[in-house]
């Protein structure tokens, strides 16, 4: 395996030249055709700087761990994640993901915190514990920094609040005149951090109106669910839902239509996430259309967390939310 | 910050010891009760293993890179995405995810190769070049793996070909009696590498048959998009369309029934992944269902690779495809 050294020879610097250019490092002045060599050298021998090797030398890494989403992302949270990755990559980190799926949340932050990052965005979903939070910073961690629905003592929280979803759509109900809303549980396992505020944002919403009722109602996502459910529609008294998201909307909608359910007439039915394919129904599906700040921001807030790493837990709630009113309410 | 030598003390074992257990030596036996008083030690000073550290000493390393995907993941992919890194760390591998969004592919692989991984899982999608696998195979990584549709010199590849979903559309479409078939190609940027070989495979359908043309549409994800192109739908005389996908294809099928053009009548429309709401439409969506092999499978190939790292490239064609014919051809 080629190294340094070797580099440096058939350049004709010094290994700590190699080292700069290679390391991009800015303080140090290495002129055009210098680091052209350099370059040039260590393509030709195929080296590459070793990470953790530079890592143990500084004393300190520049990797920030990401959490691994164990759900297929959508467009808008896949899109800020990218966003996020490329930011923080210009801010000189190493950007690296790493999943969680089957382990707790201890076992995640210690496997985590063997990778020494130098910071760590975890999901706020409650795998990271104080617990988890403290065996990060023990390791070197100089910000954890939480992106999700959740909070954890001694971790920043970047949050999305998903009660805000909730509230937005129940407002937007009553709005309609409609006051005996049934709010959508999906049954799919790992939803949970995401329905439970939800539900609770839009109970929240209806809290002053003492006509207003909320009915959580469990789905699955596939078509016999949702004719179990529409099956008996009728006895349960509404005049509208809060279907989760666009998907579930979207089925709990064709279901009702097959089962001769006037919507909006008889009941009002309610997405979120804006699909596309919301649109593509009759009626067209009225939605809850979220809002997240650029990925640039985040990671200014990331790198500003790892460089005063003795500063108090900072909260920043991000998610904007918005109804968009179709056909279906 | 705790060290191995603080825990060795408190547990009263040697520093051999506290290795063997927290790095789950699995060829030394070590007994429970003594494990036991390790791990509570680890636990109350708060340390971890060094991964890099424990790499730079044996000389290699466990970490097996997988790409970040650039674009919303699709259910099926995430599962089997989910399952192959669960797959992975029960092998005793560490599995992070890197990104490479906005690098060319020689960045792109310097910068896995700074990591030092013992293999790599790239995208095969074009980014990694035979370059690329030279670089990182010269860097310590026992396999190289391309994930994805494309193979690449020098590198083992576990292929999703495309070009199956494209034939599968296209006999499909043939058996139902279409001759002038119309292609979707996605204007989104990314989609190339799919959207290319499914054409290519359509047209390899239609080889034989000298009555059939196959005509490319140009589409964006928007319904605007999708208005333009079926303002000009009878000029072009197409009598079906492969939609690249069922997203693609619930847009186009709308915008097909909102200018009046009966569908399958006049038109058949094909999508592919058997979304569950492409069955929602009326008339339900046809479309071409996938298969991947599980995550545990892949897993095992990734070993065997990294214990033959001297096995000559292999090639794994992975991707199942089945018709599944619907009302909407």
């Amino acid at each position: 395996m080629p190294t340094s050294a070797d580099v440096a020879r058939l350049a004709g610097v010094s290994r700590a030249t190699v080292s700069y250019v290679l390391n991009n490092a800015t303080a140090v002045r290495i002129s055009e055709p210098t680091r052209q060599r350099v370059q040039e050298a260590a393509d030709e021998l195929g080296y590459v700087p070793h990470a953790a090797a530079r890592s143990l030398r500084a004393g300190h890494s520049r990797m920030v761990l990401m959490p691994t989403p164990t759900m297929p992302m959508g467009a808008l949270y896949s899109h800020v994640f990218n966003e996020l990755q490329w930011a923080l990559r210009r801010l000189d980190y190493t950007v690296v993901q790493f999943g969680s799926l089957g382990m707790s949340g201890d076992e995640a932050a210690r496997a985590w915190a063997e990778l020494r990052p130098v910071a760590v965005l975890a999901p706020g979903d409650g795998t990271l514990t104080p617990r988890g939070v403290h065996v990060l910073k023990r390791s070197g961690a100089k910000a954890v920094v939480t992106l999700g629905p959740q909070r954890v003592e001694g971790a920043h929280a970047l949050l999305m609040d998903q009660r805000a979803v909730g509230r937005c759509a129940g407002a937007h109900l009553l709005d309609r005149g409609r006051t005996r809303i049934g709010v959508v549980v999906p049954r799919e396992p790992g939803y949970e951090t995401f329905s439970a505020p939800r539900l609770a944002g839009l109970r929240a919403a209806t809290e002053t109106r003492a006509d207003a009722r909320v009915v959580p109602l469990e789905l699955g996502y596939d078509e016999p669910s949702a004719a179990e459910l529409v099956a008996r529609w009728r006895q349960l008294g509404l005049d509208s839902v809060f279907a989760y998201n666009d998907e579930y909307a979207m089925l709990l909608l064709r279901a009702l239509q097959d089962a001769g359910v006037d919507v909006p007439g008889e009941t009002a039915v309610m997405g979120a996430d804006d699909l596309l394919l919301g649109r593509l129904l009759r009626p067209r599906l009225s939605t809850v259309r979220m809002e997240l700040p650029s990925g640039q921001r985040l990671a200014e807030l990331v790198d500003r967390a790892v460089r005063d790493p003795a500063g108090a837990p900072e909260v920043h709630p991000l998610l904007g939310t918005e109804a968009v009113p179709r056909e279906s309410t």
